[in-house]
């Protein structure tokens, strides 16, 4: 199966190998900074990033991609300073990260995160309240360690793009409640949840290194976009990845009846298919979680078939292109260590290949 | 009913205008500040603060005493500056506390709140989760937009503060479920609950003011401590306090099961007063809330008078004593206009003898 931009030639190696040295060097003082946290937290926290299993056993389950801890060393070295330089920032921010998916799963209800109970599930709603305000408070310690204005700036960006992370969660919730959701809703949404955090995380290393508020700015824009298109390629696999692939149930976001972009782009066309695909979403809103659940496999394969039909699939795969396209234009005018310039092109180009 | 100090003689028109300061200078910040997030989590805010009612209409509902913006501002005074220096970081600290209690609401399941149903209890928990998340970014938001390094001094102290009201609230919950904790235990859970974010209060305006940080400590003793006094008066006050004064119902903590201050230290006594409330209480323990809450009025009666003879109100109000004592001794070297002293003493002396 393809999601977008078939024809690049995408460098895997030098992007798994940027994403290893991520985990390598931000795990360690990751698992520091949960340290600190007073019992039981930090243990519900190492629960929650796969370090021991619910019995309070060692464990490697996955702890997820820990794609911006990578960017945010990336970043340092942008400005010529070594990875280590974004250190503090490549933590913040995976701890900012790990605080919303607490918060969220709760909020959503959802029981399974990367193969493995949520923390809701295990350790009660209010442990998930609890250690997640940690984490994010964990997160502005970290940061504001050195005391120099570098963690002040830094700070002050992680900060902005938290509240844009909540902002996204509270769109996300209120659109699980209305019939209608436009492309552009979806698409402001989809920036506050993943594309903040992305830029934040492209951005914070250089701003550690020293790197004014021009550039960092221009590193954000890459980073918001490259996220919207991480999203919409996650959009795309909610509906047709390969479960083999993705470890996710087939049709998982139509399962949820997720407003994604695919559909939210279905809806918006003029194809006859957009009638006949709204008409059966209207009968769907009246069905319990349960019913819709129990639908026949072939249920979900007429949806996906509509929404293509109607030109989802087709506009949300441009969509990741062109996201990409703007993601890259915002990294030209910036001065960098070619072999830097080379891996953020390297994950911009995996990003929208990727298949899980 | 006398708490603790019924002698002391206190100047309470000065602490009332103090207080109504921080309300008038603080509230039309916090109001802004809270402008800036995204709906409905204004709204759910704003219902919060008692600024409109469950409806959504204008509405002058008890926001609570304000102590802490009223502290902030004060606390830049002490460094010479104006009052309103203090402001972003009154207004942080207020954020931070009522972020704290949205969440502690949810957790421990509590309905009501200054004679209002709880956010939770009106909008869902998720608001809840999502509104206190909002408010605590706010906080870090409001505090380092100056830039300043006092700024970022001032937002290192409010982030440890955050800490350790999330580490006493960890500790709370994690009591309830304990047959026993000791005095020790208890102070350390109160001094992280109130002392933490008081000690905050009385030091981030003069940070801001340019404080150095032997002065900024020295302040924060002074309002931890104060914080303890506060706390040991507030437990006396929940189960002797006049309903009428308090607006809470009699025995309030009693009621609640709450293992405060007078109830650790009356069973670590060596009473016989001690035997027979352990007794009881062990076999209150057994019962369900709803159970327990059809008691006669003469059971908790009982249990306060044994709580009384086993010494644990002597102690209680001694050690409220004792910790204003140690509040005022941390501000004796410290330099500071001598009408911001007296201020900080009088407020000291209202904290121990206050009936609500």
């Amino acid at each position: 199966m393809t999601t977008a931009n078939q024809h690049t030639v995408v460098d895997d190696t030098s992007v798994s190998a940027l994403l290893e040295r991520g985990r390598r060097l931000a795990t360690p003082v990751l698992r520091e900074a949960v340290d600190r946290l007073a019992p039981p937290m930090n243990t519900v926290a190492a629960y929650h990033f796969g370090w021991i299993d619910e019995c309070g056993r060692p464990s490697e389950a996955d702890g997820g991609k820990a794609v911006r801890p990578a960017l945010a060393l990336l970043s340092a070295e942008i400005t010529g300073a070594p990875p280590e330089t974004g250190l503090p920032g490549a933590v913040a921010v995976e701890l900012v990260h790990n605080f919303s998916l607490l918060h969220d799963d709760l909020m959503d209800g959802d029981e399974q995160r990367r193969h493995r109970d949520t923390v809701w599930k295990v350790h009660g709603p209010a442990q998930a309240i609890l250690v997640g305000d940690a984490l994010f408070a964990l997160a502005n310690e970290i940061l504001l360690e050195p005391g120099t204005s570098e963690a002040g700036r830094a700070t002050r960006r992680l900060t902005r793009a938290t509240r844009m992370l909540i902002d996204g969660q509270a769109q996300d919730i209120s659109y699980e409640h209305r019939e209608q959701v436009t492309v552009e809703e979806c698409l402001e949404m989809e920036g506050n949840k993943t594309g903040a955090l992305l830029a934040c995380a492209v951005s914070i290393g250089a701003v550690l290194g020293g790197a004014d508020d021009r550039t960092a700015d221009a590193l954000e824009s890459y980073g918001y976009h490259l996220g919207l298109a991480f999203q919409a390629v996650d959009d795309l696999l909610g509906i047709w990845g390969d479960p083999e692939a993705t470890g996710k149930q087939a049709w998982s976001d139509l399962r949820q009846r997720k407003k994604s972009l695919p559909v939210v782009a279905a809806l918006a066309s003029q194809e006859e298919a957009a009638t006949r695909l709204a008409h059966l979403m209207r009968t769907d809103a009246k069905k319990t979680q349960e019913e819709f659940e129990d639908f026949d496999e072939a249920e979900f394969a007429t949806r996906a078939a509509l929404i293509e039909e109607a030109g989802g699939r087709e506009w949300t795969s441009a969509e990741a292109q062109r996201q990409h396209t703007t993601a890259l234009a915002a990294l030209e005018p910036l001065d960098m260590p070619a072999h830097v310039r080379e891996q953020l092109i390297a994950l911009a180009d995996f990003v929208v290949v990727r298949q899980r």
